[in-house]
Parts: structure tokens; C-alpha cells; sequence
């Protein structure tokens, strides 16, 4: 009675200070005005909401991580500047930190969540085909990963490691977690479905926060991660890309490392004449040259991901101590790179950044070098980072050469260390490499540039460094978008043209020899997979689901009683069992997933059997329609449907298995299985 | 006998060079080597030697096009130059040039096919969801529209359309003849999923030959025309649209328009510090702004195109003299713009390309403007085109205001002539003048430019003029890609952020009050279309099939004679039918087309009714599972699928028409038809 005398004398007074307010009738209106609005707003909103906290967190974590490693390194360059003169001590400065972080990213991630390793977009792929694998979009695994990374990029140069590919898992993480908070906060549904269409989306803030670079964010997650998109999930991908770039770089802003939003790598290229029309044919070149060490690459590092799964000793050593692995190969990869050692002809004392920006140089370096007074500072110098590139002797093609074939097999090496890793970075620095190394060449071969209509033009090789990165690191990951992401990461789209022709040539010659770097990993580590059907096998339009379906199925009849579920139960090991009319007309009415079966055997069987011994009353027994939920046919295969569309339609809709009928009968079922089975022998002539 | 013996001399010939010649082992092993890269080649080559074919021929029509059309323009220029100070010679050269190439547009397109008026766009998003509307895409139609096209861009500024859409029509036109070719060459079979892949591979053409912008082009193509797309069909659309041009700026590069492949617009903003941070609120604002000017544009638009359907005059000129309503359009616009009346405020002596290129000017109209030693050029003077903007009594922002204003009502107008044109262009045009006008205003409201950090910035309206163009364009057309294609168009890259950002918002506001400019012309043609679900319409998931399902459907024994199927053929008129097992179970097992009920009933229909008079043998009367060819079930709408499901596979897979079952049983049908109903319903709260 209380509460309720209080409510009204509260609302006497409410209705009181209405009235003394003056025009009521406008603050009506504006008050449900302003209701209007906020409905509105929160009616589009829903998903929108999300995806800006998605993209922010994101990029607050992509800063804070580069904010962290970019102070470690900092230390690192300190201490091992401090300690004078004396060889041994700088060596083993210069040792011990990458050993001590990549055993502990090793070690920590590893105890933490054994699925935290590596880059996690294999994987990712795979969940995006429908295949559940929940433990990889744990938040405890979202630990592990934070802090496995960020010890694995200050682990620095030595290690030559990024973190595209895990902030792409990680971003899917932070969504799924999101998403399960929103079905709790709101009670709302949370289709599967929906969750796809977040996994997309999150998959673009990840590049995006990652390189600042929206829109090449949204093509490259597109590229890797699926086979066919829905233009509305196009939107949203680009909605929290965009919210994940632009938060990440109005952080450097706030930190005063830029003025401006600007790019990550800003370039400074002449944008008048950038390139002569004859250079195209030297970006063709150069293209086929990023194909061919591609399919190099990308050969040798699959040869060495399963030798060191055969190897006895490193398998035993893998299968107990992780951590001491990665340590000896830091310790190995980190000796070589020594500035005093073998480092001094790699631009070892440079982080990646470092090497990225100074590889996209817009002076000539050939030209530069032939200037006799040079001697390389005693400290990296951030205004001629070129300088750690020249060697008196070693000239810079000397160099360049020897960075490129140290590296080659150091990637390959680092790549199999069992802790949260990006593999596109380091990719991406060795194409910028290439590409250097052959516009220094052409600008060697051409030291007066190239004349055409009267007009010299002095070559620039940070043009061909922009093409060879984004060849090499497109055709290892099987992209096009790359592309573009140069450009959003240097500021400058004068090279576009030349640039999209050199990735094309090198996408066609890998994507002709080998599967991408992600594919690769996934047969390695031979994950569920469904292999693409080459446009030139036109074989598969002939092949028909009658000729790769599998027939060893048992139907149920839609009355079953339990022991013919009992029979069926037994017979076979199928997770999905057809539900026919009747067993004379075998016609597919639906289907019962095996373990609604196993559920209805424990429930209904024991009794039955009782019962059969006392009476004989068949309409008694319980059937399957009754207590098991059926599930309808939506999408079923013909006898006549070819390979070609079966698979289309499998990656269309994500499907797992189907059912093959023939004017309605049962005929048999097709999964994954039987369709790659189908393609391969497809692709090995059968 | 003759012609053998000559083979044989012939043989031996050979035989003996062969044995003449050096080396025949290195040489076969040569010969076998180029062999194998042939075959090679050519197994790769198919699909992707037709692109580049597509990609060529689109460039090379697409120069040719704009050359003519340049060279027409320079000679009405220099007609209205040469005619003195006499103002009635003058205005008569003035718009006779509109008028008879506009008359002469619509008369000669219209006269060779009805379909080649407008963009075509529109038709080819509905070709591309599955509904055949083959005479869009005729070589006829082609003729029509290419000759069609150049008139209306001749016909200059007065005129103000532009090409885009045109050329995407154009693109699939070569595409579906060469296809074509291709099929009576190789003997191949064409399949339509193949033909679909080559429609958007062709629409990306179209864009990126006309703009030489070969990623936006591949991208603002898919986000028109499809709602769902292949990465497959990304990689052959990239392919194409990169062939188209660089095809398109080297013939450029030869016409010796430009020294080297660059962009289309080419601006010079600052790249260090093109923009302050505390700009990206007045660029959010400028996105309120687009977003709000496009919804009353797409209202005017649908409303006007709406209102002359009803109008009787207006319906009456159209059905029989179209040539001369283009006139009477092409008179009134013309009379306005002429320059020494109205059209001195409103840059009427500016072409499309000059417009734009003025407005991306990267210098400041205001400050300019302040010089009083001014006066307007008798001639367009190219090197300060901003000149044109200027006017000593009306000021840069009055004319700019009014230009708006003019070419607002004037475009709406325009795009009602039943003549071949592109509509994108304008918009662009528009969208870049908002920009500008706001850009200048702020210039105005900040005259020292906006100070941060000590360092103080004019502000440049150039910026705010690409971003209103990206924002206004893709609001317009509900996409977001014109946040790239500005920065591919103009070879600067710097604004990015803030151009997205500016685009996102302004679509976000169209999006939700208005469909896009090109779903506007399908609704107000009535062509079939599905509309979208919004994601917030959660009702759409709880709809099912069941309650949208149309359940006036006559299903066919699968034994059925000839009475039976002449009872169903009659009793309605649908165009698929259901096959059932038979009438009691009511199980589907497949359909049959009405058209081939038809055939059946022909050769069978006497012939029964004859045999019926005379004998009673059941077992001899043919059945429709003999005669007929019926069509298996691969997919079906379960009673419980939802609305939202159905909405997405209808898309997905391009249905036109589905059967509903339950349990097996048919329940009903679904074609598009019943889903726009439905999801209208949704839309109007039932």
C-alpha cells in the first residue's frame, strides 16, 4: 500500500510540474519526436551497433599491440646500442630476445589453448564452409593470441613475422564473443546464419585494423576466407572496416606519431609521370618472375610443413616441448641475422616496418650508391634507411639478392613455429624485395631511364617494390585484392595499372601450379576441404552425381518402430538416415539425424521390447514420425545432376551432405567426401 | 589418284628438308616443348582469351566514342565562336546541335529496337536474376545504342547525360555475342551459369572501359547488378576490367592525350596534409547532407517518371512522335542554359569532363574569387576553368547554389527522353557541385583554414567536391564503391577515410527511405523484382512458407493419361506442375513444364480419345512418365522454412519457382510473385 500511495504522489507531482512547464503541446512533439528517432535509430541499428564496437575494439587492440611492440623493440635497439664495443655481449643481446619471447609466446599460447598457433585462417575457412569448430573462436583462445602475438612481433626483425592472419582470427573471436553477449543481453535469436554474416564482416575488420586500409580489408577477407558472398554482407564487412580503420589511425594521430589520418606507409612517388608506357612490359616481366618464385615458395613450404610432421625427431620434440623448438629456431634464424655477422649484408638492424618503407623509396638506390663517401652509420638512420642496404663490397644487388635467399628459407623455417604468427607481412616484405631488386637492376640496365617522345624519364624501383609486393603476396595467398591494399597502405594510386597487370600474370601462374599458402596449410593439416574445379575441366559437366554418390545408406520407413530403427541403427554408422514413404516406393519424405535415432532407441526400445513379448498390438508401437523430430528435404540431389553444379551448390549453400534421388526415390547421398573424392580423380584424368 | 600421288611427293619432301636440316632431336624436342606450351595456352585460354577480347573491344568503342563525340563538340565550340556578337545566331547554333542529335537519337534508336532506350541497367539486373529478356541483349540493340549514345553525348552540357550505364549494357551485348560465336565455333556447349559468369564479368567492362578504373569498375558492377557473387567471377571480372582499361588509357597515351597511363581527372591535392581531423565532422555532415538531397531526388524522379506514364499529352506524344518530345526536352534545357542568358550562372559553356575537372580543383574558389582584377574569358580558357564558376554580382557560391538548383529539375527531366543515356554521370557531376558549394562555405566560415596543433591548413574544397561525388553517386545507386572509384578516377588516394566515411553515412540515409535510382526504374516499369528484406524486418523470420505459399496448384499422377492431364492443362493456367506418386500419398517426386503437357496432349490427345471408343485396355493408354520429360526435384520449400530463408535462397540460387512440401507431401507452391507479396505485407505490419 506504501509503494503504491508513493507511486501516486510521485505522479501528482510529475503531472504537476507538466503543467507549470509552459507550451506542453510542443514539448510533446518534440519529446515524441525525439522517441521517433530513437527508434529509428536503434531499429537500423542493432547489427550497425555491433559492428562499430567491433571495429573499434579492434583497432584499440591492433594500437595498443603495435604500441607495446614498437616500445620493446625500442628497448631492444637501446640495449644492444648501449653495450659498446664488445662483440659477445651484443650477440648475445642480440639472441636473447627473440629466443625468450618466441619460447614464451610458444610456451604461454600453447598451455593456454593448443589451437591458438600459427595463423588460425585455415581454419577460419573452414568454419566458413559450415564445418563447426567452436573451440577455435574461444575467448580463452583469444588470450592465448593477444598475448602470444605481441611477444611473437616484439620478438622483432630476427623472427620476420606479422599479424594479419591472427587479427583476422582474433577479430572473429572478439564477434562471436559479441554476438553471444547480444543473445543474452536482448534475448534475441541468434541464427547461424547471422553469425556467418558476422564472421564476414569480422573477418574485414581484421585486415582493416591491421593496415588501416578499408576496402582492400573487405576484398582481401573476401578473397581468403570465403568462395561466394552475399553484397549485403559486403556492406556491413565495409561499415566496420571502415569504423576499424578510421579508429586506428586517429590513434597514431592522438599519439602524435602522424599529423593527419594519412597511410600507414606513406610514399612519395612523382605522380606527374610515375612510369613510362614501355616499363608495362618490365611489370609483365616482373610478374611471371613473383609466379615462379611463388610457386617455389609455396612448394618448399609445403614439402617442409609435412617433412617436419614425418621428421621422428622433431616430432617427438614437438609432441613434448613446443617452446624449446621455437627457441632453437630463433636461436638459429637470430644467429644468422647478427648485425656483426652475416646480418650486416641483410638490413638486419631493421624492423619490418622499416624494411617495408625503405624498399618503397622513391630515390634510386643504384644512383645513389655510386656516390664514393658513404660509409653506413653506426645507428639506423631513420631519414636514409637505404644506407643499411649498401655494403662497399657487396654493392645493393649484392645485398637485396642475399635478403631474398636468407629469407626465403628463414620464412619457411619460422612458419612451422607452433605459436600465433602472421605469415602475409613477411611475405609481403620479401615481394617488395623482389620488385626492389629488379627496378634496381632495370635502373642499372637504363642508367639514363627510359626516352620516350623526347622526354627522359630516371626509372623509379620503389614503383616495381609496390608491384612486387603486391604480386608476390597476391599469388601467395591466391588475391587480387592486394592490389589495391598497396595503394591504401602507401597513399599513392599513380601505379594502379602496371601494378594490377604484375599481380594478374603472377595470381595466373600460381593459381595454375599450386594450392594458396591458406590451401596449403588446410591439406597439410588435412582439414575437411572441398578443392576448387578448374574452369579448363569442363570433364566436370559430364560427370554425373549418379557416378560419385554414395549408396550405402539404409532407409527408414516414416512408421518405423523401434526395431527396425534398431536394425538401421546398427547396420550402418551414417549421421544422417533418409526417411522414406514406404520401402516398396522408397520416396524421400525427409530425414532423422542419427542421434535423434540413438534418443529414441534409449527411450522407446526397452519398452517395446517388454511390450512385443506380452502382446502383438502393432498400433501400439511408437514410430519415429511420432517422437523423432524429422527434418524436411529442402535440397536434394538428381541422378543426373552434374559434378560441376553439385559442387557449386554445396559451396553455395554449405552444405554438408545430400540426399540423390531419381524421380523421387532414393538413390543414394552425397558429402564432402564423395564430391572431393569426384573432383580428384577428375583432376588426375580419372 | 592424282591428288595421293602429289601427297606422297609432297611427304618425301618433307621427309628429305627433315633430314637436311641439323639436329632433328633438339628441334622435335623444341617442337614438342612449344607443343605443350600451346596446349598449355590454350587449355588455361578460353574463358580468359574471350575477356581480353571483351576487354579490347569495350576500350576500343569506348575511345572511339569519346574521340567523335570530343571532336563533334570542339566543332559546336567553335560554330558558336565564330558566329560573332549577333545573340539570335548565336542562340540558334546553340540549340539546334541539341535538339537534332537528341531527335535523331531517339528516332533512329527507337526505330531500330523499342528496348535501347534508357541505361539498360535496370533490365540487366533483371536478366542477371534469372528471367529471360533476350531481345536486351541483341546485336540489333547494340547498333541502336552505340550510334544512339554518341549523338546524346554530342550533344553536350546542355544535354548533361553521361555513358556508364549504356556501357555496361553495350558490354553484355558483346558478351552474349561473342558467347555466341563461341558456341558455333567450338561446337561447345554454352551453358547459362557459364553465360552468367561472362554477363558479370562484361557489366564490369562496361564500367572500368568507360572511367579506366578497373577495380571500382569490377565492384560497382557486382554491388548493381547482383545481389550475390562468385570470388570466381571476381577474378574474370577483375581480369576483364583491367584489359578494358588499360586498353582504354593507352589508346589515350596514343591519341597523345596524356604522356603515360594515368587517370581519367587527375587532381593535384596536397598528399602531406590533405585534411585536418577535426574536417571529418563537416564530412560527416556533408553525408547528412548527400543523403538527404538523394532521397528527395529518388522521390522527384520515381514521382516524375511515374507522372508522365499518367499524363495523357505526354502519353500521347510518346506513343507516336518519341523524336519529337526529346526535342521539345532538348529546346526547353538548351534555351536555359544558353550562355549569354541563364546559362552565364550555371557554367553552361563547359562540357561534362570540364565540369568535373573544375570542380576537383584542388585551389580555393573563395580566396580566388576575392581578386578583383577579374573578368570572365570571351573563350573557355582550359588552364583556369574555375572562371566559368565566377560571376562579379552573383558570387562563386550563388552560382554554384544555382546551378544546383537548375540541374536538379533538369535532370529529372532529362532522363525521361526515350533515348539511349547513361544517368551516372550527371549525378557524379551534381554530387561533386554539393561537395564544392559546401567545401567553398566552409572556406568562407574559415578563412585562415583550421588550425591543429599550431599548424595552420586552408581548407581545400576539393576534397569535400570528390567526396559529395562518391557520396551523392553512390547513394543514388545504393553503392558503396564510388568511395574508390573517385580516388581511381582522380589518381589520389589521400582523402580516403573521410570520402568512405561521407559515403556510408549518405547511403545509410538513402538506403532507408528511398530504393535506389536503379530499383526506382524497375518498380516504375513494373519489371519483376524482388525487394529486399531489411535486416531489421525480424518479423521475416517467423513468417513460414505455409502462410505465403499459394496453394492453387493441380498435381499429376505420375501415371497420368491423357484425360487426366487435359483436365489439369484446362482447370488452370500455371506453367509448372506438380508430379506426385500418386493422388492419395500426394508425394512429390518431380515436375513437368505446361508447355510439354501441351505437346503431349497433341500427339496423344486424339489418339486416346479414338482408343477410348473402342477398347478399355488401361494398360496401353500412354502415361506422361513415357511421353513426358519430367523434371527432378533438386529443390523445395519445407512449410516451416521461413520467409526470410526463402527470400535468401530465391536470390541465391536464382529461382523463379519452388514447390512447398510437408513430409514429402506437396503443399503448395512458391514462385516470386508470392514472395514480394509477402514480403510487402512485412513491410506494411500485415
Amino acid at each position: 500500500y506504501r509503494r503504491k500511495r508513493a507511486h501516486e504522489v510521485n505522479m501528482s507531482i510529475l503531472v504537476e510540474e507538466d503543467l507549470w512547464r509552459p507550451w506542453p503541446k510542443t514539448r510533446k512533439r518534440i519529446r515524441a519526436c525525439l522517441e521517433c528517432i530513437k527508434h529509428q535509430l536503434f531499429r537500423i541499428g542493432d547489427d550497425w551497433y555491433f559492428l562499430f564496437v567491433l571495429g573499434v575494439l579492434m583497432a584499440m587492440i591492433s594500437f595498443t599491440m603495435d604500441f607495446t611492440v614498437s616500445k620493446l623493440q625500442k628497448a631492444h635497439r637501446w640495449l644492444y646500442q648501449e653495450l659498446g664495443d664488445n662483440t659477445l655481449l651484443k650477440y648475445l643481446s642480440w639472441i636473447v630476445y627473440p629466443i625468450s619471447l618466441t619460447a614464451f609466446s610458444t610456451g604461454f599460447a600453447q598451455s593456454i589453448s593448443a589451437q591458438s598457433g600459427g595463423s588460425g585462417l585455415p581454419e577460419l575457412k573452414i568454419i566458413l564452409t559450415g564445418v563447426m569448430m567452436e573451440e577455435y573462436l574461444t575467448m580463452k583462445n583469444f588470450g592465448a593470441k593477444v598475448v602470444g602475438m605481441t611477444c611473437t612481433l616484439a620478438a622483432g626483425s630476427p623472427i620476420f613475422l606479422g599479424k594479419v592472419g591472427p587479427f583476422v582470427h582474433l577479430s572473429c573471436m572478439i564477434a562471436t564473443f559479441l554476438g553471444k553477449i547480444r543473445t543474452c543481453v536482448s534475448g534475441d535469436y541468434e541464427n547461424k546464419n547471422k553469425q556467418f554474416e558476422m564472421l564476414v564482416a569480422a573477418a574485414a575488420v581484421g585486415v582493416a585494423s591491421v593496415f588501416g586500409a578499408p576496402i582492400s580489408g573487405v576484398l582481401f577477407s573476401v578473397e581468403v576466407v570465403t568462395s561466394h558472398f552475399a553484397v549485403r554482407n559486403y556492406w556491413r564487412g565495409f561499415f566496420a572496416a571502415t569504423c576499424g580503420a578510421f579508429i586506428f589511425r586517429l590513434l597514431a594521430v592522438f599519439n602524435s606519431e602522424q599529423v593527419t589520418l594519412t597511410a600507414l606507409f606513406k610514399t612519395s612517388f612523382k605522380i606527374d609521370f610515375p612510369f613510362d608506357i614501355p616499363e608495362t612490359f618490365y611489370f609483365i616481366v616482373l610478374g611471371v618472375i613473383c609466379g615462379v618464385i611463388t610457386c617455389a615458395y609455396l612448394f618448399c613450404q609445403r614439402w617442409f610443413l609435412g617433412y617436419i610432421r614425418r621428421n621422428r625427431i622433431i616430432v617427438k620434440l614437438m609432441a613434448t616441448d613446443k617452446a624449446v623448438y621455437s627457441a632453437l629456431v630463433a636461436l638459429l634464424v637470430s644467429s644468422i641475422t647478427f648485425p656483426l655477422g652475416l646480418g650486416q649484408f641483410m638490413a638486419s638492424r631493421l624492423t619490418m616496418k622499416e624494411l617495408l618503407t625503405s624498399l618503397f623509396d622513391n630515390k634510386t638506390w643504384f644512383i645513389l650508391s655510386q656516390n664514393a663517401s658513404l660509409a653506413k652509420p653506426p645507428k639506423v638512420d631513420p631519414t636514409n634507411l637505404w644506407l643499411e642496404w649498401w655494403d662497399p663490397n657487396f654493392t645493393i644487388f649484392g645485398t637485396l639478392a642475399f635478403f631474398l635467399v636468407m629469407k626465403f628459407w628463414m620464412l619457411i623455417l619460422v612458419t612451422t613455429m607452433p605459436m600465433p604468427a602472421g605469415y602475409f607481412m613477411p611475405v609481403f616484405v620479401i615481394g617488395a624485395a623482389i620488385g626492389r631488386i629488379f627496378g634496381e637492376v632495370l635502373a642499372y640496365l637504363f642508367p639514363s631511364g627510359i626516352t620516350s617522345e623526347g622526354i627522359t624519364t630516371p626509372i623509379s624501383p620503389g614503383g616495381y617494390a609496390l608491384a612486387g609486393a603486391a604480386a608476390f603476396s597476391g599469388a601467395v595467398t591466391h588475391t587480387l585484392s592486394t592490389s589495391l591494399l598497396v595503394f591504401e597502405l602507401t597513399g599513392q594510386i599513380a601505379h594502379i595499372l602496371p601494378v594490377i597487370i604484375t599481380v594478374l600474370i603472377a595470381n595466373a601462374i600460381a593459381q595454375k601450379c599450386q594450392p594458396s599458402f591458406y590451401d596449403g596449410s588446410i591439406i597439410v593439416k588435412k582439414l575437411p576441404y572441398l578443392p576448387r574445379i578448374r574452369s579448363s575441366d569442363t570433364g566436370s559437366y559430364s560427370v554425373t552425381a549418379e557416378q560419385f554418390m554414395n549408396t550405402n545408406f539404409i532407409s527408414l520407413n516414416k512408421n518405423a518402430d523401434s526395431q527396425e530403427v534398431l536394425k538401421a541403427f546398427t547396420a550402418t554408422t551414417s549421421l544422417v538416415y533418409p526417411i522414406v514413404e514406404n520401402t516398396e516406393s522408397m520416396v524421400l519424405v525427409g530425414s532423422v539425424q542419427r542421434s535423434e535415432l540413438g534418443t529414441f532407441l534409449q527411450t522407446h526400445g526397452d519398452e517395446q521390447a517388454n511390450e512385443d513379448k506380452m502382446s502383438q498390438k502393432e498400433n501400439l508401437r511408437p514410430s519415429i514420425q511420432e517422437y523423432c523430430s524429422i527434418d524436411p528435404i529442402t535440397f536434394q540431389l538428381s541422378t543426373q545432376t552434374s559434378l560441376h553444379q553439385a559442387h557449386h551448390l554445396f559451396e553455395l549453400l554449405s552444405l554438408q551432405h545430400s540426399f540423390v534421388t531419381s524421380s523421387g526415390k532414393v538413390a543414394g547421398f552425397v558429402t564432402r567426401s564423395e564430391l572431393k573424392a569426384a573432383i580428384e580423380d577428375l583432376a588426375h584424368g580419372r
